[in-house]
């Protein structure tokens, strides 16, 4: 038996346990977002920026990813939103079970929105579906502009694709244009936010689409 | 047959050609090191500044490693050193097997210091041995303090931590501090670098460190 055939059970046995992730999903009229990217592109600083904005509209629930500790859900839980934290003990990715188990730790029924936020690691989540609507694509700036080139399948996966830390370009070397430019030459159809924790740009255009996206 | 005892046959079959590989090195009396982080915290970068410090002073070779695009090597080239590209096409880490045929294709014997550059992923690279006498972690400032927490193995694994990109500390949440705290709370052998390639701070130190490591 070759690797390669024993990936594909993996991946086979996966995507029947995404699929009933999603029945579930569906059958709450939950929106789900699988937010995925380098470490420190600035994920867990968004989601709470989003709950800040917009837990007083609809209901948000949070599934948070790391290969060590608590420390995200930990920052998480003092804004008082439903949580759960997976650590997957050296792991580089979530799987669609660890997603299941959390779902039954959170009860979801009555959650307009769920974000899981995964492992900090721009290859391997993208083979891994977990059940959601889309992923959503970070990169910070801070990166640099030749990110999608690099790491394709991830921008090829995601329907949108979050620019991150725009306040820090007038220090950096990185055109976002071209960022931007690279970003569409993978996927044309990514929709794609300029956003800033600091500044708060693009926070209430991120808001909005989330919200545009409901489902109840 | 479960996906643990056929990951245990990929990492002994590694085991062994990362082991000639390194009688390789030895025998060139090659000091050769492997680079680590995250995309986007600036190893490329790094690269070229010591190739640009040392190149009159020692023979560097490099060896790139990414999941798509040539665009690494492209730059490194431009400086005249010997460089191989390895694209892995989608696979998150380099293999041992993969370097040994870089190094066939560029004629190590002569060279003081090889450097390798793994694909940018802070998780998958840290439980491949390539051959090299030591990793070095890079961790870029703007991914935030608490990324040696977070991601373990790969600051356990390594000898030399670069703190990379310290020019941006002053525009950052991140305390430089608490960094090294965190690093060294993994593992206290860690030899800790502060770097940036604007200022070009640490870089004479981070380029005698290397001289002082060379076997010939």
């Amino acid at each position: 038996m070759s690797v390669i055939q024993v990936e594909r059970k993996v991946l086979a046995k996966n995507d029947i346990i995404a699929n009933q992730n999603r029945e579930t999903f569906t059958n709450n009229k939950n929106f789900t977002i699988n937010l995925v990217s380098s470490p420190g592109s600035g994920k867990t600083s968004l989601v709470e920026k989003t709950i800040q904005h917009c837990n007083g509209k609809f209901k948000i629930a949070v599934i948070e990813g790391d290969v060590q500790t608590d420390l995200d859900a930990q920052r998480i839980d003092k804004l008082n939103v439903p949580v759960a934290q997976i650590v997957t003990n050296g792991g580089c990715h979530l799987e669609a079970n660890l997603v299941k188990d959390a779902m039954n730790d959170l009860n979801v029924e009555d959650i307009d929105l769920v974000i899981i936020e995964n492992v900090g690691n721009l290859v391997c989540p993208a083979g891994y579906d977990l059940g959601e609507d889309m992923k959503v694509v970070f990169v910070s700036v801070t990166e640099g502009d030749d990110k999608p080139l690099k790491y394709p399948a991830m921008f090829r996966n995601a329907a949108a694709c979050v620019i991150n830390k725009i306040d820090l370009v007038p220090y950096l070397n990185c055109s976002v244009e071209e960022l931007k430019k690279n970003a569409l030459s993978i996927n044309p159809q990514l929709k794609i936010f300029l956003t800033s924790c600091i500044t708060n740009e693009g926070i209430d255009e991120w808001c909005n689409w989330l919200r545009s996206n409901l489902k109840k």
